[in-house]
């Protein structure tokens, strides 16, 4: 762990934690692995001739994009130095006519919300169901059938998938559904990217029929964080909008240690994705066998949700349940941390949860269980309520009723009242339960009174929130209409 | 110089650049210099315990931002790792309301017309003049005056200073003129990060009443590619409203090895700064000293300006003429990349541009001064027709009517046809000359005949255009309203 001095620069405190004996279990995803990279200053060059120029790739950038497209089997991939953050916003709109009507999942990335608002888009949300872990499952093709039927001014679908803690949809389902519409179907493949390499993982949306998916390179792949790629395949979506919304979105001065990063990426995959996937879903297999013996703790799989929950799971990310335990998820995620110098990616209620990826290495997996039998062993029993968190969570997710579309609200003025002040207004902030950072209530949609009482239940249930202006005083933002 | 191979991966032909002799007289202002960083991929993280997170910047980042504020004097300094785009675009954004209008100089990059776009402005602009370099000259504090008392309505002025070129406008005057209307002043500092650590370069804006500074770090200072800074002391801006927006438009999985070098170059200007600009404008004052014996080529300074035409001139940058010899800014910049292995910045008309910072060598210093003394000797006086090259762009760059507003044009649908076909459409595409990349026609105005007989004429005076769909076949994008 690395020593608390204060007011240590970023950099020193960077340099002190790469030397520390804290193993990542969370993004991104080379694992502080180095890949052979010279000093970052050296290869960071401008757009000088021969080096081609990310906003009009026809050279050296031009082919590497086209390295990573037939590696996904894309029809045209885009390097991105802004995050999936930026594909998001340059997909939607360019599908999404100012005005526009957009179909979303409900647990997107705050990106999909911000493109809606951006576009002042009307939008119209797909509701996952709240599964026993309280994580959220997959979208239900049967819904996103009813909405486009009940609203077919609907111009685009977006939905997550995978989601954070690795919930897949039945993508090449919703994308029939979606095209007998013909409209676009944009997928947040954001913690995917791993995705069709490997028969353990599921295969990736670009292969299944998505109009558009976005993927982030560095959340589970080992390429450096901020990168992404953006796979264009579509009949509803042109490619020079779509470009035209990249090149507002990135920087005119893209990072060429950035993109320098993405292409040993590609290539790696290329050259020995097949043997480095094979090694690492054999120590992730391993893994889940032998944590098969856990009778307190447990980890999550498949068998833990019923039919129609989800479509598939995505093995990499290791959602480990106390539920049974007088444990709750910030103890196991702090005690990991603490005790065995293991850093987790998150904690909600009753789980934490480590991501991994091809990086990881045999060391990680064992300090990893190693760690985890010791807290199976010190743990105590108890049937703690979980139904009472489940509910609680069911109910901060159910469907809000709104009175401004999210992008007439957001450009509101706010104000500061009490929760009592508050009931019946509309909500001029996004409250979200994080992690994962997923929306309960919008700007522009009625803080109901049930609602307040819900909110001031979250701490009794170790459930954080953000965007409430100051829970402990029970205030909250309400937009001026 | 790199041997061409084809098929060349862009990590391994940067590797092989960073190890030939070419010196760069471009961006970034490390100029390949490398400061102390281990392997990126050591510490690149996410947001972990103990490292902060940048769109909530709370620890270790917001005492990092606090330490670039005391370094430039500003209320409140942000760090951006998608350059000065995205602090353009949210500035803008924060600063003007949907469909607000917007003062803005022309000569903007083109992220102040993104923003513009995004947020639906009418847009009135400031022509700076056009000086005997084919330079734009500043903008006009009177000018300003003039157009804020014509509209009452404009909500926002923005203006770039120094301009890619060096032209510094008096940002005192104007934020005066400005600040009378109770609207804020942002300027575009992008090229000025240097500004203000030495007598020998402009005071920066953040000092002279600026509401709204942005600056790239890597352009002239020792900085990796894509980070910039904010800077923010207003009464017009709202802070939050700026963070909504910076929250939007940068990736929700910021670069801490972009972070970590904005860290080290803030530090490098507290603890050498002094010390680094001293030697520096040593150097450069030298260089302007030895240059004055030039006959036939030229380097710019302030003493080739009418009064009236800048404010301040920024020495950093090397403007080097051959109007008064048979070459072309091409044939120089050629010249000295071939024979003498000198990366310069750009090209243009009767120029090319080489950018210094204070990581520049002597040994950088030197060569050029060598190659310019032998382009000196062999170069041969001919006394070319400036006057009609200077005219052309001046009427290149003359104001044009417009149909539709901006960001009404950027959302219709293109077709592309002939010059013929053309005259009197409403263009669909921003077309500018290149370098710099000042637009000469947006979408939305008027291709008049007059125009297009004069866009005709650029190849023959070396000036490229970007955004002609086809200029040999004289194609171009109408909008169809």
């Amino acid at each position: 762990m690395v020593q608390e001095v204060k007011n240590m620069a970023l950099d020193t405190k960077l340099e002190a934690y790469a030397k520390c004996d804290v193993y990542p279990f969370h993004m991104p995803g080379h694992k502080r692995s180095p890949l052979a990279m010279p000093n970052p200053y050296m290869i960071d060059i401008t757009e000088i001739d021969g080096f081609d120029n990310l906003h009009q790739a026809e050279g050296i950038l031009k082919e590497a994009e086209a390295r990573a497209a037939k590696l996904y089997g894309a029809e045209r991939s885009y390097y991105l130095i802004n995050g999936s953050t930026c594909g998001l916003l340059a997909a939607i709109s360019a599908a999404v006519p100012v005005k526009g009507r957009l179909l979303m999942a409900r647990n997107a990335h705050k990106a999909v919300y911000h493109a809606a608002y951006l576009r002042m888009s009307a939008v119209t949300y797909l509701n996952p169901c709240v599964t026993e872990f309280g994580i959220q499952g997959a979208v239900d093709p049967d819904e996103v059938k009813q909405k486009l039927r009940e609203d077919p001014k609907i111009v685009a679908v977006v939905i997550t998938s995978p989601t954070y803690e690795g919930i897949v949809s039945d993508i090449a389902a919703i994308a029939g559904i979606v095209h007998a519409y013909q409209i676009p179907l944009i997928v947040d493949e954001a913690h995917g990217a791993h995705f069709g390499f490997h028969r353990m993982f599921p295969e990736t949306a670009v292969r299944l029929g998505a109009d558009v998916v976005i993927q982030s390179m560095h959340k589970v792949l080992p390429s450096l964080t901020q990168t992404a790629l953006l796979h264009l395949q579509s009949e509803y979506i042109d490619s020079k909008i779509l470009e035209k919304f990249l090149g507002i979105y990135q920087t005119s001065s893209p990072s060429y240690v950035l993109m320098a990063g993405m292409e040993k990426c590609i290539r790696l995959l290329k050259e020995q994705g097949e043997m480095l996937f094979e090694s690492y879903a054999g120590k992730l297999m391993d893994f889940y066998r032998k944590a098969e013996r856990f009778s307190k703790i447990h980890l999550m799989n498949r068998s833990d949700f019923n039919s129609g929950e989800l479509y598939d799971l995505d093995a990499s990310k290791l959602v480990i349940s106390v539920k049974h335990t007088t444990m709750t998820g910030n103890d196991l995620y702090q005690n990991l941390l603490r005790r065995h110098h293991l850093q987790l990616e998150m904690f909600s209620g009753f789980y934490a949860l480590g991501m991994t990826s091809i990086m990881d290495r045999e060391e990680g997996f064992h300090r990893l269980f190693s760690a985890l039998e010791e807290t199976e062993r010190d743990a105590v029993l108890e049937e703690q309520d979980g139904q009472k968190s489940m509910e609680l969570i069911r109910k901060l997710y159910a469907p809000k009723k709104k009175r401004a579309e999210l992008y007439q609200a957001m450009e509101l003025p706010i104000k500061r009242v009490s929760f009592q002040e508050a009931a019946g207004m509309v909500s001029g902030s996004m409250i979200s339960l994080y992690p994962p950072g997923i929306p309960i209530l919008l700007p522009g949609e009625i803080i109901e009174e049930d609602f307040l009482k819900n909110i001031r239940k979250c701490p009794e249930f170790q459930l954080n929130l953000q965007g409430i202006a100051d829970i402990m005083n029970e205030k909250i933002d309400i937009a001026i209409l």
